[in-house]
């Protein structure tokens, strides 16, 4: 017998959501055969047909039937979440979608899993659980954390088979994101990407930078971003090492990147990167986070509440996401 | 006999720039079948291996044979113009890229041409020769000015196969495009684009206000221009009986644009606009002046003075540009 891999660790997500739906609807589709979810079984069952086994480790995986559902039940997970009603805001689902991301870390830096994929979670119910962190990316940023160190920094990575986009600044105004594009702004999330990519077996990624303004400030008569911030980060960069290149004109970089230029493209703004990436077809596109010490991607969409159990939701996001995170995880094991 | 239709009038623009070379390279590849080019028969001779046939009016069309490219020589051109150097800035080539506008808008405005499609002109060969225009929408807007009345409002569209977007700001730093994005300027581009496509046998299009902000301002989280400005104009718009809709998440609205749910998309900014458009190809981009009394396309490049003459220049963005005025002039007939 194989020795068992590693598998991927999946969190349920927000219950009241479509998180339950999307992944049990994966599992049908036979895309979870290399996974382990963390979750309340009795709110899997709820979103779908499924059967589920609960195991105790990840290493169980290789004696549950194909026909079940792993899954694992974290520690402290409130008790009766399939009795809470869907679409709505409710602290235990708060607490219990917490819960299951601290035991998915633990896991993987436990070395028991391969990677992490999260299943959209709701921030009013984060927050009703007291849970401090408004998302995925501050929390496992915060549990990825060395006690008494300063948090790593991290950065959203948007990405699709033909794409990668690496944002500066993400949730703020347009107005206030022209104040977050910084020398040291630019410059960290190149060193991040850098890096990032390194730990897949990319160790000299092509990284292509994109203005702010039209034609990339056109000299200066268009704004002046590029010339006294962007430009220099970029020869920061270069000067340390790294293939960085731009600042390009933003209309432009994305599909020189499509057809094979770039490995990747660092964006100043939310609507700039995430315009191409999403163009395609929203389902493709799949969220990573950068800067942590494991393999950590998601769906690009939330909890759509609207329309949770009603066995709508598509889950070809997700499954981008199961994806993504296997052949992260098999980049850096060749790397 | 059937009678002649009207030919497209294609300018040669600027004679140092690539203009010439696609566009005896459409002829060649059969694209100008319908179509008399205003410009200078040597300058043509020189961009590529043509026969010139030098014609009076655009109704002599007819009388050309199918191997020879129809010029029209527009009043006032400087001579000379094919020993001036390839790439270079030159008073004579600004000079004679607007006769050869001045040229075309006549003829459109006297019904002998059925829409106008510009080859690339460079602004300083422009303002060399003394044109006070800054580029060709500002020179076509003038041109197309009553005398004595206002000048037409006009807005850029960029379009492919697939996506139309109409702008609301086009070349500003992105800090002085947030103060341009105004209620006067986001009502105005949907009444220009509202109206631009009932005269392409559109009368009512579904048009998708972009936001300015990620996730269109979150409700105020991430900015207010949606609530405060764009919101409202969308309210006006509707009241006045368009089918405006919006402001969406920029991220998302393109996408959805293009699987059908809108027939176009007005951008607040350049490159929210742009960056979809392009992604795809920049050589299927075509540029379109909306808001003229007639039809106007150009390919979306410029000059390429750093190829031009070289015979390495891809007419594929005029032949786009080429094929869109003509689906627009039938659709305007069949309107």
């Amino acid at each position: 017998m194989s020795p068992v891999k590693q598998p991927l660790l999946v969190t349920m997500g927000d219950a009241a959501g479509i998180g339950p739906e999307i992944i049990v609807r994966a599992f049908q589709a036979g895309e979870l055969a290399d996974a382990v979810v963390l979750g309340d079984p009795a709110v899997l069952r709820r979103a779908g047909k499924v059967m589920t086994a609960v195991i105790e480790t990840p290493q169980d995986l290789a004696e549950v039937p194909p026909a079940c559902l792993p899954v694992l039940v974290p520690p402290g997970l409130p008790a009766g979440l399939a009795g809470l009603p869907m679409g709505r805001v409710h602290a235990d689902n708060g607490a219990a979608a917490a819960r299951c991301i601290e035991a998915a870390v633990a896991l993987v830096q436990a070395r028991l899993g391969a990677a992490i994929v999260t299943a959209p979670i709701h921030k009013e119910a984060l927050a009703a659980a007291g849970v401090p962190h408004p998302g995925h990316t501050e929390m496992l940023q915060a549990l990825a954390a060395t006690p008494g160190q300063a948090l790593p920094p991290v950065r959203m990575m948007l990405a699709n088979e033909e794409l990668r986009v690496v944002l500066v600044t993400i949730h703020l105004s347009l107005r206030r994101a022209l104040d977050a594009v910084t020398f040291d702004a630019v410059l960290g999330t190149l060193r991040i990407a850098h890096h990032a990519a390194a730990a897949w077996g990319q160790p000299r990624p092509r990284m292509a930078v994109a203005g702010l303004n039209p034609h990339a400030g056109e000299g200066g008569l268009f704004g002046d971003e590029e010339l006294n911030i962007i430009g220099p980060a970029v020869q920061a960069a270069v000067a340390e090492g790294m293939l960085a290149s731009g600042p390009y004109a933003p209309d432009t970089v994305f599909m020189r990147a499509r057809r094979g230029e770039f490995d990747l493209v660092v964006a100043m703004t939310h609507d700039h990167g995430l315009i191409p990436v999403k163009y395609l077809g929203v389902e493709q596109g799949v969220n990573v986070t950068l800067g942590l010490p494991f393999v950590r991607t998601s769906p690009d969409h939330g909890t759509a509440f609207d329309i949770a159990g009603q066995r709508l939701a598509d889950p070809a996001s997700l499954v981008a996401a199961l994806r993504m995170a296997r052949a992260l995880v098999a980049r850096r094991a060749a790397g």
